[in-house]
């Protein structure tokens, strides 16, 4: 999986810091306070963006002193790069590395379209899709946390193009298909509906979302609904 | 044309101010030193978001004071409400109010979508997009803001949706075609090229939202290309 390689939720120094240490029940203390403070800092990120969640904002807001949380995360740019991880790592875990009931093909193109409207849908965090709430804020801003945007939503394209082309190699859409088109178009109806429900309240725009994914599909050839 | 009717650059009391007191010329120049700033505005905005936009900030990109600003503009939600209202002169001009080769119909549907994809194609501002680079920004923020960028959101949607409406009626686009789906169609595709030009900086985006343009109508019962 593209986006399993990239997510590193510990840096190699925290890694090592537990490793050598901490007593085992301290280490696990330290990753469940971390993990709170990511769950609080993602959805003041996915409202206010990454640069709203200063390590002074987010210490007010969870009552934990400022050289508690400068312990876990060190710089701005280290807190926001372990913020960007965490929303790959929820990311993952319901949509990417979602158990599937098809092993290839349109069915399962369909899955991981449906897997990924499903989880913006329920709204992973206040502000919706994480990703789109920080694009716009971090498009302009060279860095490190850019590069990881860019790599984690490049690499979620990709696995959307490669099960078109799966799903084409199958037969399961026509030999004209282009899976790369595909992955553009199926990215746009679902960010698009993420965009209406956000700012529009539009409870209909998922649903406008799975109908244009079938249009699409089906306008590929495909054979099935 | 729905978007003109909500546009209002200038506010009662500028208005008035400028008919009572201050000679022809000086309105004039008061006029062109607020679209100056605006301009600029504008530009931050589109990188930074309307928060990232003070009247401070404001004042030392482009060397006036803070009490000329407060001049022009009062509060910064009024700041807030003037560069989105800019925004949406720029769009107007350049999208909604350009001259139609066609009067309508599926040529006129292609015509008013190929306008919006060649206005951010050429890069308005330098962020892009100005209401996707503040949609999440603004739209976990009730007030004003939030409801002027909705009402003209909205508004372009509805412009999209009537000229699908009139297609389908010309007879050029198949009878079960749904105007709205379409809208939201046209829509996300246009977004996602801006947002992938953007983020990953794709040149290929703007002509992928082309072809899928051309596909989506031609899937809802489009004879021509």
């Amino acid at each position: 999986m593209i986006l399993k390689r990239t997510v590193v939720l510990f840096t190699d120094s925290e890694r090592s810091a537990y490793k050598c240490g901490m007593p085992k029940r301290s280490q696990q203390a330290t990753r469940d306070t971390r993990t709170d403070i990511l769950k609080r800092a993602l959805d003041l990120a996915s409202i206010d963006g990454l640069s709203g969640v200063t390590i002074g904002r987010l210490s007010d807001s969870i009552s934990m002193s400022k050289s508690g949380l400068f312990a876990h995360f060190g710089s701005k740019e280290d807190l926001q790069m372990a913020i960007v991880d965490a929303a790959a790592e929820a990311f993952e875990k319901a949509v990417v590395g979602e158990e599937r009931a098809h092993a290839g093909g349109l069915p399962r193109l369909v899955e991981v379209a449906e897997a990924w409207i499903r989880y913006l849908e329920k709204g992973p965090f206040r502000g919706g899709c994480f990703f789109a709430a920080v694009s716009p804020e971090i498009d302009d801003r060279p860095g490190r946390v850019r590069d990881r945007v860019v790599e984690l939503t490049r690499g979620w394209l990709a696995i959307l193009e490669a099960e078109a082309e799966a799903a084409r190699e199958a037969g399961d859409l026509g030999p004209d298909a282009d899976p790369s088109q595909l992955a553009f178009e199926i990215h746009a109806f679902v960010q698009e509906a993420n965009w209406a429900f956000q700012l529009h309240g539009d409870a209909e725009a998922f649903r406008r979302a799975r109908r244009a994914v079938r249009r699409t599909l089906h306008s590929a050839g495909a054979t099935t609904d």
